[in-house]
C-alpha cells in the first residue's frame, strides 16, 4: 500500500473507534495539500468532525487546498465564529477564489463574517472581469517607502511579514502610485543603512488589472518571477498575483486547450465534477455543427454515383484517403496550435509555416503513397488503381497539411482562438476536399 | 508599434551608426529575457558586438535566456576569458541545460573553462537519467546547521547569499543528510536567539533525484513550494529545484501531450527549429500505422459490395457516420487523457468513467440521431433509410465513447502513455467499427 492508502486506513479505523486523540496526532502532523486529498475519501459530516480536530492554522491552511464543494459543505456546518477563524487566516485570492464558486447565501454568510476591511476588497476584486488579472490578484503584499533604510526596512518585513502571502518581494509606493521593487535578497544583501530608494529596482515588470489571466501566465514564464505586481488605469498598485496561482492558471489554460482542440467547449470542473448533461452541453454543439457539415462530403459523393457504380472498388479506399488527410491536418494544426500559444510562432510567419508543411507534405506524401501504390499492385494487381490512389494521396497530404498550418493562424489573425482549428473540425473540411479531389482524379483516368 | 519592435529599430539604428554608447546606454536598462529575445532579430556577428556592450551581471543574465543555437554560437566567439566570467555567473543546472544542448567540442571547452567544483558538479549531474529529477537540479543552495541560532543563520545568509539561486528556503543537513528546511520568512519572523532546530519544518516534502521530472511538476503544484530539495538512495541532500524549473518542466509535459495526442512522436525543439526531414520522422510512423489499419475498413466495403451495389445511397452517408464516430471519441479520449495527467482521475475509476460516458453518449445520440433522422425524411423521404441511420448513429455514438473512454486508463494500466489513444488513434478504431455496425444493421432493413 501507499502512504496515501495506509494514512487514509488509520484515519478510518481510528475515526471508527472515536479515538479522536489519536487522529488529532496522526493529522497534525501531514501537510494541508495532503489533508485535503484525504478528506475527500470520507463523508461529509465526518470530514466536519475531522475538520475540527486540527490545530487552528494547519485547519485554515487546509481549508484553502480544498475543493469548493468541499468548502461550501463545511462552511453549512460551521458556526459563525468557526467561519470568522478561517476567513481570518485565509489570504484575500483564496477567498475570492472559494466565493465565485459559491451559491448566493453562502457568499453573503461570507461577507458578514470577514472584517470589514477585507470585505472592501473582496467586493473590489469581485468586479473585475472575467479571468482578468484583478481577479487572480491578492492585497496582502508588503509595501515600503523609498525613504526607508534597510534596517528600518527589515523591521517593517518582521513586522507586517506573518500576515503577508509573500515578503520575499517587497513593493516600493508613492501617492499610491508603484515606483520600485526589492527583493528580501536585495535587501539581506545590502548594508544596513543604504536607502531604498538607492537599491530598488526601477525598471519593472507589471500587468494591469484588466489584462487576460493569459498575459499574467505570460510574464510568469518569461521572467522567472516570484510575484507580479497589478496597477490599474492610474499606474497605482492594486494588487500582486502569486507564482502558485500562476501555475494554476497554465494548467487551467492548457486544459481549455486540450478541450477545444477536441471540439468541446471547456469546463472549469473536472471531469467527474461535471455532471452528464453539462458534458453534453459542453460537447454537442460542434457534434452537431460537424455532422451537419460532414453531409457535404454526402452530397459529393451522390454526384458520383455513376462512378461508383462502375468501379465499386473505389469506395473501399475512401476511409484510407480521409484518414490519412484527416491524421496529417491533425498533426499540423496541433503543432501550429501549440507554437501560437507558446508565442514561438506569429501570425506574421504564415508563409514561413506554409512553405515548410509544403515540404513535409512533399516527403511524407511520397512515401505514403509508396507503400500504399506498393500494396495496390501486390494486392488488386491494378495499375491504374494504383495511380489513381497515388495521386490523390500526394494531393490528400499536401492540402491537409497545408489546411492545418493555415487555419490556426487565420483564427488568430481574425481573434479567433486558434485551438479551435484542431483534430475533429479540420478532419471534417479535410474529409469533403479529399473525397471531392478522389473522384476528380479516378474519372480522368478511369474510362466510365 | 509596440515595445519590442521600438525597441528593435532603436537598436539596429544605433548599430549601423555604430553608436556604442548610446546602444550600451539603452540595452543596460533592459530585462535579461527581453533582451534574449531582441538578439533573436540581429545576425551572429551583431549578436556577439551587443553582447560585448552589455555590463557584466546583465550579459550573463541575458546568456541563461538564450536558445542553445545563440549560446554556442556566441561560445564560438568568446575568448577563454570571457567564457569563464560567463561560466562564473551562470547558476549550475543553465550550464548543464546548455551543455545538453551543445556538440562534444563546445561542452569540452566549457568543462575546461569551468572552475573545478562546478565541473565535478556538472559531470555528476549528467550523470543522471535523462528526464530525472537529478538533471533539474541545482546545487547552489544555502545549508544551514540544526545548532545555529536564527542571527547566525541570517548572517550566513547575508554572506552566501548572492551565490546563491534561491535563499528563501534554506536547508538543514546533518552528515549531509537532510532533516529540515527553514524559510527566510520563518527566520525573519523568529526570535535571534531561537535555534533553527526548533523552528525547523522537519516533516518535509522532497524528490529522489531519480524520479522522473512528471512527479517533480506535481508536488510543486500539489504543495505551493517555491523549491523542492533532492535526495539521494541515502537520502542525503545532492541539491534542488527551483520553481521556475518546475514551470518549464510543467510546459514540457503538456507540449509532449498536445503532439502525442495528435500522433506525433514529441520534438524538443520547437516547430522552426525543428528541421523539414525531424518533423517526417516524428510524423510518419503514426500516419503509416494509421494508414494500413484504415485498410481493414476498406476490405469490411468490398465485404458489402452487394450491399452497396444494391443500395449505392448508403456510401453517401459513410462520411458522416464515421466522421461523428471518430468526433465523439476524440472528445472523450482528450478528456480522459487529460483527466489523467492531472490525477483527477485514476486506472481504479474505469467503470465509473464508463457508465458516465455511457449515459452522456445516450443523450448526445438521441440529439445526434434525430437531427439526421429528420433530415433524411424531409430530403429524401426514406423512412427505412432514416431508421437504419438513426440505429447506426445511436450505436455508433455509444461505441465510440466507450472506446474513447477505455483505452487511455487501459493504457495508463499496461504503463503505456494514454496521450497515445486519442484523436488520431481512436478514431481509425472507430471507423472500422463505425462502418462494419453500419452495413450489418442495413442489410437487417434492406431486402437484399
Amino acid at each position: 500500500m501507499d502512504e496515501e492508502t495506509l494514512l487514509y486506513e488509520l484515519v478510518a479505523e481510528y475515526l471508527q473507534q472515536k479515538n479522536f486523540s489519536k487522529l488529532r496526532e496522526l493529522m497534525a502532523n501531514e501537510y494541508p495539500a495532503d489533508l485535503a486529498q484525504l478528506f475527500t475519501e470520507f463523508q461529509e459530516k465526518d470530514v466536519l468532525l475531522l475538520y475540527r480536530l486540527l490545530p487552528k492554522e494547519l485547519a485554515s491552511d487546509t481549508f484553502s487546498y480544498m475543493d469548493s464543494d468541499m468548502q461550501e459543505n463545511l462552511i453549512n456546518g460551521f458556526s459563525d465564529k468557526e467561519l470568522r477563524e478561517v476567513l481570518d487566516q485565509t489570504f484575500i485570492d483564496d477567498t475570492v477564489d472559494m466565493i465565485e464558486e459559491m451559491p448566493a447565501n453562502v457568499v453573503n454568510r461570507i461577507l458578514r463574517n470577514c472584517d470589514p476591511q477585507s470585505r472592501n476588497a473582496i467586493n473590489q476584486i469581485l468586479k473585475y472581469p472575467e479571468d482578468s488579472a484583478g481577479t487572480l490578484m491578492t492585497i496582502e503584499y508588503v509595501n515600503l517607502s523609498k525613504e526607508l533604510t534597510v534596517s528600518e526596512a527589515i523591521s517593517r518585513i518582521r513586522k507586517v511579514g506573518p500576515n503577508k502571502e509573500t515578503i520575499y518581494t517587497c513593493y516600493v509606493t508613492e501617492a499610491r502610485k508603484l515606483i520600485g521593487i526589492v527583493s528580501v535578497k536585495d535587501l539581506l544583501i545590502a548594508n544596513d543603512d543604504e536607502l531604498i530608494s538607492d537599491i530598488m529596482e526601477t525598471n519593472l515588470i507589471f500587468v494591469n488589472s484588466h489584462e487576460d489571466r493569459e498575459v499574467v501566465a505570460h510574464q510568469f514564464q518569461k521572467y522567472d518571477i516570484l510575484a507580479l505586481p497589478v496597477v490599474d488605469a492610474e499606474e497605482r498598485l492594486v494588487g500582486i498575483i502569486t507564482f502558485d496561482d500562476a501555475m494554476d492558471v497554465i494548467q487551467e489554460e492548457n486544459t481549455e486547450d486540450f478541450s477545444k482542440m477536441a471540439a468541446m467547449t471547456p469546463s472549469d470542473d473536472s471531469y467527474f465534477k461535471t455532471g452528464v448533461f453539462a458534458q453534453v452541453k459542453n460537447r454537442i454543439f460542434w457534434l452537431l455543427v460537424l455532422m451537419l457539415t460532414s453531409a457535404i462530403t454526402g452530397i459529393i459523393i451522390n454526384q458520383f454515383e455513376k462512378t461508383i457504380e462502375a468501379i465499386p472498388i473505389l469506395v473501399s479506399f475512401m476511409p484510407m484517403l480521409t484518414g490519412t488527410g484527416g491524421n496529417c491536418s491533425s498533426q499540423s494544426s496541433a503543432l501550429i496550435i501549440r507554437g501560437l500559444a507558446l508565442d514561438e510562432i506569429k501570425t506574421g510567419d504564415v508563409l514561413k509555416v506554409l512553405w515548410k508543411e509544403f515540404r513535409i507534405a512533399l516527403v511524407i506524401s511520397t512515401i505514403l503513397a509508396s507503400v500504399n501504390g506498393l500494396r495496390i499492385l501486390i494486392f488488386y494487381q491494378n495499375p491504374i488503381l494504383a495511380l489513381v490512389l497515388t495521386i490523390s494521396i500526394v494531393a490528400t497530404v499536401i492540402l491537409s497539411k497545408l489546411i492545418g498550418g493555415l487555419l490556426p493562424i487565420a483564427a488568430k489573425k481574425i481573434h479567433l482562438d486558434p485551438a479551435v482549428m484542431a483534430g475533429p473540425l479540420v478532419t471534417t473540411i479535410v474529409d469533403t476536399c479529399a473525397t471531392l479531389l478522389y473522384f476528380v482524379i479516378a474519372i480522368q483516368f478511369f474510362d466510365i
